[in-house]
């Protein structure tokens, strides 16, 4: 058992490697700089460390294969999907090989009498929702990135939608899954509920290529919905904006997604997606589905609920011209936060409270920011208790990086103190490893003992997600 | 590693660990004959193995310091909360020590405002109702039985309402857990979502009491639906009623409850709650929750796809009063069935698939019960795909016995066929080994991996679930 990551391989084992890996994959084989570049890093931070080499296989089989190598070799194994990690996942913290399984996107049974499918971990989700649209059907999960579905199975991911639909956590129903040792192994099923055994899928799911790589996912799939509408509603202040999810979320609204953009939120977003009619304080983005009586008594009673909180410009967006708009305006959220300070890098983070914390949480987090000079928008899914920050700074400034990062930091211990957790759905990947401590304190020994036995020698995204010692 | 499960204790090794359980928890400590029976055995099939001594904990540290005296003893240690188990979970088939937990039956917080609550594991979920009523909460996974909240952690269970709600997978937000060496530690927290760590919530709903005891259970709540409404429809046949159930599925309407009974049920029913008016003919019990006009629109859409199907002898039960006349008579199916043939015993085998091999998997078994001469009505959640078949056998009649038991047999293997689980809802316990292996094969090595590794001695309710070679 190696209890520290292993340090990066040397050259020569490194040689012997990638000379069986030719063998096994050919021209699929990469070791150029450019290739190494593109895989050193996921979105977010700008932290980089080149992989030794890069594969791209295209069968479970070859999966295996690599992973029998390289557990050979003693030589570290990243999954890599579309690269949109904001936790640093996809960094070869010590060098070794990223798995690019990219090429893996072949969707490979869709039932729609059943509401599920199996698709291979390189499918996006975009791409997925294209396939099953004509038979009436998505995939409701939705981080805002196009990411792979294995990657978002691997980072427990959710998004806007989790509030109605629930996270990967709810949606996935099996997965094939190649071990250290490369045996490929399926996990779960296609039935909707089974108390057969240790729940192994959800144990990968989250599990951020720490024991082994997915490769195959079953889902739940949902039916399109009859109408969709959505709402916006603009507030004096935070707290009544908060109020007003928890208000809903406790009148058992089934809302399919309800987000909150804070004032400096809005004020990018303003500038950058020229949203007219709106002034730069806290609004809520409303989504509804339903039979089109059920979604109209959806949004009355919304509506009902904005005006008890002090709600106004409240504007309905039947058209789906009106909805893509918007939604696209917080989609890019990012963007527009880059725009309103140009030359900056972000910084995402989140974190997930208990609902009825949200509103003290999220006012001493402004708070916080404020104190501290920088300039960190606040979005979240709110009906989840779940927030981001995203936090601009100078790359250049090791005094603006340090606070940023000292800010990020107290925001997960905030969170924690609120009887939350450090991250709701972006993963603790590299930079959150004193998070997971502070939230779990001895249960992480368990985890420990969970990742030694299933990767004994420790070349499953060595650093990642978990300090072994 | 103990490989094979322990043998019984000797006498000497039970007289001296009886003597420090006695030191420790002075008279909550029995070896009289009729407290060893009474944990000898759950509901369902009559094999009974008797514990060497039963114990009864009061909190975290007495469970903890109990755990470690059998760790260090390496005697078996049975969870033991309602004893409603189906499968065996409760029986200590290698003697050792019964751990009963109704004594720790204190529900230790209840936070209305972020819809979760906090439990000791004995507290029954009939009495957390009781408690929430008041606050406008309910909790709603309903097993049929009184089960305690740690039972069903224990056996990931769902019931009726799992098809709106979920199962206990999706409602346990986190756990206190004692484990083999007496450690107490916390999992999972009281936010909605996490991406924090492996989740060892998910892992310990369902291990059936293999890796350690759950003394407390932090859970989702939901708000109480302002309206409820049942209806009742008969169909000419089990396809009719099936395929009007895959129809609401694919049409997202969000019942409830959705519960069918062939024929043979519906015999029982009638005769043993005296329901008028409905004949022997496969039937639905809906129930619908929302606002009064999404229940109208549910129950209208509702009727209307019954009628398409053929449905017949449709009523609509929106008085309290009729409501909890029909669903009394759907919880009381094992005392009609036993009413079908006086002196006989009932085996209890539930199974679950995709919805859309739902009917086919039905009929096929409806045939098959048919060509054995048994009586076995069959009842389902069939909203989620799963149903149960209670299979009368005459106890002191071994060919029967066996009969009944290669019926059961060909359920689980005929739903793995189809794409399910051998079990839905019920758990493995000690009969359903062998389907544990025929469902997940070569991934059954990495569930003994996870047990060999959290319960190096074996002493956590030996020989269920799980053969460890």
């Amino acid at each position: 058992m190696t209890d520290t990551p292993p340090d990066r391989p040397s050259a020569s084992a490194v040689e012997r490697l990638l000379a069986d890996l030719k063998a096994l994959l050919g021209p699929r084989t990469a070791t150029s700089q450019a290739v190494r570049e593109h895989h050193s890093r996921g979105e977010g931070l700008p932290d980089a460390v080149l992989p030794d080499i890069v594969v791209f296989p295209e069968t479970n089989e070859e999966v295996a294969a690599v992973a029998r190598l390289c557990n050979d070799a003693r030589i570290p194994l990243v999954p890599f999907g579309a690269g949109s990690s904001l936790e640093g996942h996809v960094v070869p913290l010590h060098g070794g090989v990223s798995v690019d399984l990219t090429g893996m996107d072949r969707i490979l049974e869709i039932n729609p009498g059943s509401l599920d499918c199996r698709v291979q971990a390189g499918v996006t989700r975009e791409q997925l929702n294209r396939e099953i649209r004509s038979a009436g059907l998505f995939f409701p999960i939705d981080p805002g990135a196009n990411a792979s579905i294995g990657g978002m199975t691997a980072t427990r991911a959710s998004g806007t939608n989790a509030v109605r639909y629930g996270t990967m956590r709810e949606n996935v129903l099996g997965l094939t899954v190649v071990t250290p040792d490369g045996r490929i192994l399926r996990t779960g099923g296609r039935a909707r509920k089974s108390a057969a055994g240790y729940d192994l899928t959800r144990l990968y799911v989250g599990s951020e290529g720490t024991l082994g790589i997915v490769t195959e996912i079953q889902l739940r799939l949902n039916g399109l919905p009859e109408a969709v509408a959505a709402s916006v509603c603009q507030f004096p202040d935070l707290t009544s904006a908060v109020d007003t999810v928890v208000a809903a979320m406790q009148m058992n609204i089934p809302l399919a997604r309800i987000e909150l953009l804070d004032d400096m939120q809005m004020r990018a977003c303003i500038r950058h997606s020229k949203l007219e009619g709106y002034g730069e304080t806290p609004t809520l983005f409303l989504e509804f589905h339903g039979s089109p009586a059920a979604v109209a008594e959806q949004m009355d009673m919304m509506r009902a609920i904005c005006d008890e909180h002090g709600g106004s410009a409240y504007i309905h967006a039947t058209r789906p011209e009106d909805r893509t708009r918007l939604w696209k305006a917080r989609h890019d959220v990012y963007f527009a936060c880059l725009g309103l300070a140009p030359g900056k890098s972000c910084m995402s983070t989140d974190a997930c409270v208990p609902i009825s914390e949200l509103a003290n949480c999220i006012r001493e987090t402004r708070a916080d920011i404020d104190q501290t000079g920088l300039i960190a928008p606040i979005v979240g899914h709110v009906g989840d208790g779940n927030f981001h920050l995203t936090i601009l700074f100078d790359p250049q400034d090791p005094d603006e990086r340090g606070r940023a990062d000292a800010l990020a930091k107290r925001v997960s211990l905030r969170a924690i103190r609120m009887g939350g957790t450090c991250t709701g759905e972006h993963g603790i990947g590299l930079h959150k490893l004193d998070a997971l401590e502070a939230e779990h304190g001895p249960s992480v020994e368990l985890m420990r003992t969970l990742k030694r036995s299933f990767d004994p020698n420790n070349i499953m995204n060595p650093g990642k997600m978990i300090r072994l010692s």
